[in-house]
């Protein structure tokens, strides 16, 4: 059994990954530890009944892989002792997300560790696969860029994509805001609403750009906006792309098709829609589909009249925006099937 | 008083404008055709103990003005009669939307009536007010047009803007398809997700790109993707242009207020939001704010790294996207004051 | 025109007066209140654009009638003097409720002005209507106490009725929580569940207990539990009462049909629903058909088998269980038409 | 390998079933029988690309263990053939679960294999485990039926406890309501709301009082009332009891701890809340925290006062509720570990 630290207790992100863990058939959870010692449960009410406690303090007990919940400045701290007493550590926080460090300073500010960063892989296996196996530091994906990525990767390619204006509205469900209580999240000025949020320079765009760039092997401009929706998990990222030649909408299901023919958690939807429906929409993918789940799904269409591509992908924003892409980084770190325990389908009601 | 006619009974249209009838100042509700008689009550459930009866069968009584809120087709075959009987019309449906015809029949199929079309001017008055008010026939518009013309009518008016990429994904509340049953909005399926439809050629753009390029006084194309969200009423239009020089946003600001200077419903957000905040949201619109009202808000900004700007405009797809803009229109025509029985402010809550 | 005053500037009760108060025809505000100066747009963003602000400080500039929209306990500090300069006053929280003192202290705790309290009128019109036209002072009720209140009058009437075994379950959207952030009603905790609060004691429990023991001439007992629901706006009120004899339906029906015929804004539901349906909702209310109204609906049903008695009402909370009842009350207060600027139906959708 | 048949295709509760089996360490989907043969991607869009295919027609494969999703009445048809193949049966419609022949008929009708109700054994396993391991024919519990009788179970054999007025609210998600379409669960109209339904009278009741007579030793009789509400997943009974003596809290979590001490499934409440919140909820369950589980949470309080009694008890009415009781009940059949594949939390986000 893999011994799992978790560290960091409070937050949503810790929450989630605790209850996979727990039924993770190959990992177990050793210790977690928190800012004060306490009982999960009064914490996480999902977890009642469980007997869990927060451990905290200075230092942590051995385990073997560490996932670090915690604000963007502590992982950069934390994961070097870590790494030296043997365990594996996935950051969840965007500390070593970027790859060029005048970027991440520019966004997050100094970099404390940065030696770490450059033994990093960021963590979309889809992408990274071998690299994650042979890493002992993951850096998780943010929750957006994972699904802006796995939607773009197989277009941007195409060397017939305009790479410098690709659009990408994202809507999240509210998860994605966290714990901490803010009133543009308070039930009752959220329900019912979509608002748009960190309009532009989002920072999960510039891990779009990075890893988009990397696959297209050109430099990649994505034009991100963040909106929140009135919904717990999930997202959806409906992303634009303008290609001369067009290809038509088979091309692109070819290759994605073809792209993702390996990946377990990327599912791409090739129905073709009820022609006498009042509304087409079974070729696109619905959030809840996939919520609560690793699963990607893929939809796409083409408008030959404007010129214009369409790629959506949905995924759970807690899931594999976050904390199933995290346990699937794990497998594969401690070369485990890559699927065990995260292979539940999405909700679909 | 203004006797008004409904014709069409059982959709949500027809609903919310015997709503926001019954509380006009200056109208009242003379008489509701449907396709069967009946009691209101049995169908509109929030007319409980209001004693209103549907009238049916060929033929309708007099009125000062009908809205016909019948499905496309309808309304050019009913509107002559009611227009040669002296009464003003709002065609609810997108009968008389499309100037070009040859536009409007690849969409729709063909016209049976064209020369109304003709005489008919298109309900939007921040565009068209002085020919609303001198009309007798109102082609309220699509919900989606309305958002998307608002947030971008000042914009393409801006010589620099590209006026070819401009990408709008629009966000609509599921009363926006209607009170026929489909799987797609079936609660269990709808609830707690976005769903993608009509992702490339829905109708409404061909209305957004005559109405833009009229104000642009060029050749506008619209990219516009629509989705349903886990909410009623309401709209959000997240609207992307490119502009080389690129505006700035207290640019954008000036020039939008003093495009809507004048309109009583439009209104410009020129917060500046929070900066200590986690995330930013003031600067933009919610939904929620204008549900339930004739409002629209419009909120901005301008990405100067990647050089782009967003608009947004957040409306009540029943309220300033259909009915109170037809109560609107109503009032344009009978020449009172424009704002009577459709200035309540949004939820909010 | 009636001046209004608002006092107390940030919480959702203050916001949907000036919504209701700036539609009314024959009030208008003439100043809002608050601990704070400042521009209401940056608290209440679906008054963005209106230019309002708040003024501050010690004392208050002259008005007709006045709303105190303060938590419990500031009203009683600051009425007096209101009522002095000869002000009407509505009171939107708790303070002069409870007319029976050692009850109110138990709950609330010390009464600074209890010689106010006697001269406050409960403010249910349909049921206090007179005094409440001759009073100067008027109790807003709470806003379950509203929902059971109306729901249970009529019934405990009958002599038959088990006055002590009256059990209400009350759901009320997240409004009712208020604008103070906690964390029962953070979105994403909040969203796809229900909770119960306040399971046993609640403080409305004592209103519906003085109101329906008034109203039965005999000492009546609410078994009361509130709950939170997935929505912003509206409270069911679901109570269930035992008799013996028991009443048929059509008995029920008839019962309140009398007691309310005179009432403008209590509508009882005599539908009968679609014996063929899979289920049968029909005859009972919809929350979401009085969301933002003055609106109750009450729908009923008897279980001969079991003789149990079921009377349903329905109200949004922050209209006839707030604010839109403060208006009903203020009309009354100054003798004009009483629906006045109030009598919008529910949404519906 | 348990090789698990489905009859029944395009409901939620098979969906449901494959979701779950798809991840059973022991068990592996043998076929999935329905109606028509097709593509289940096309019906149930959260297994897209899994490939399955549904089988028509008459007859079905072998397997060990069969789940009839079907309406009521198919399983009395069916049942019997596959038990003498050898199959074990879990009926997931009300065709088993009523052992009064006169009751169920009265409201079913005429039931065509009775001899099969008397080997069938009803689905909770807190009260029948050995049975279940024991029988070949599980009558799986409907969704509230399982809600109500877990709360009450403990409480119903205390002497003091009023058998004749327990009465219980229910609020379910609409996922509860199924896959047909129906205006009653229309999203525009169920979004935002709560209905009350069936509300004398509903079938369930009958369950309940068999179940929970059982356990008393006397005859119960419950007052049901159910109503959905504006979410998909999960259940609140709210139970309500009178006694006397009453009993304290900390009486009955000592009852309910003992009852359930052996349970893994079931939860109980002990935590107190903070007294300085502005409202109580701790101590009580949230739906959310056990969506898309197995688990059941129960709350409670005492009130002195008015000498009242309430439990809840939350479920996922497609989990606890029917689904995953379902494999909890194929567990124990089959003799390996009760918790297998069913053992994850719920949501809690």
């Amino acid at each position: 059994m893999i011994r799992v630290g978790i560290y960091g207790g409070r937050g949503y992100v810790a929450r989630e990954l605790a209850r996979l863990i727990a039924v993770h058939p190959d990992a177990e959870l050793a210790w977690w530890h928190s800012r004060e010692a306490g009982t999960v449960e009064d914490v996480h009410r999902n977890l009642l009944g469980t007997q869990l406690q927060f451990i905290a303090g200075e230092g942590t007990p051995d385990a073997d892989v560490v996932f670090l919940c915690t604000p963007v400045g502590v992982a950069m701290e934390v994961a070097p002792d870590l790494l030296r007493r043997g365990s594996k550590v996935v950051s969840m926080a965007a500390d070593f997300r970027i790859t060029d460090r005048s970027v991440f300073e520019s966004i997050y500010g100094p970099h404390r560790s940065w030696e770490l960063q450059k033994m990093a892989v960021y963590g979309i296996p889809e992408l990274h696969r071998d690299a994650i196996r042979a890493c002992d530091l993951v850096a998780n994906p943010g929750c957006f860029s994972t699904a802006a990525i796995l939607a773009l990767a197989p277009l941007v390619q195409m060397p017939n994509v305009d790479a410098d204006h690709l659009v990408v509205d994202g809507i999240s469900g509210t998860s994605g805001a966290g714990a901490t209580l803010d009133r543009s999240v308070h039930h009752p000025e959220m329900c019912s609403t979509v608002i748009p949020y960190n309009v532009v320079g989002h920072r999960h765009t510039y891990e779009m750009e990075e890893q988009l760039s990397l696959v297209a092997r050109r430099s990649v401009c994505v034009h991100f906006t963040s909106h929140y929706g009135p919904f717990s998990r999930g997202i959806l990222a409906t992303c634009h792309a303008f290609a001369d030649p067009l290809p038509t909408r088979d091309d692109l299901l070819d290759l994605y098709d073809a792209f993702y023919a390996e990946q377990p958690f990327v599912i791409v939807n090739r129905l073709s829609g009820s022609p006498q429906a009042a509304w087409h929409y079974e070729s696109y993918p619905s959030v809840l589909d996939v919520a609560s789940s690793n699963f990607c799904q893929i939809g796409m269409d083409v408008d030959p009249k404007r010129r214009r591509i369409v790629i959506f992908a949905a995924i759970d924003n807690m899931g594999k925006g976050a904390c199933s892409a995290a346990v699937q980084n794990m497998n594969l770190m401690f070369r485990i099937d890559e699927t065990a325990g995260i292979s539940m389908r999405g909700l679909g009601i």
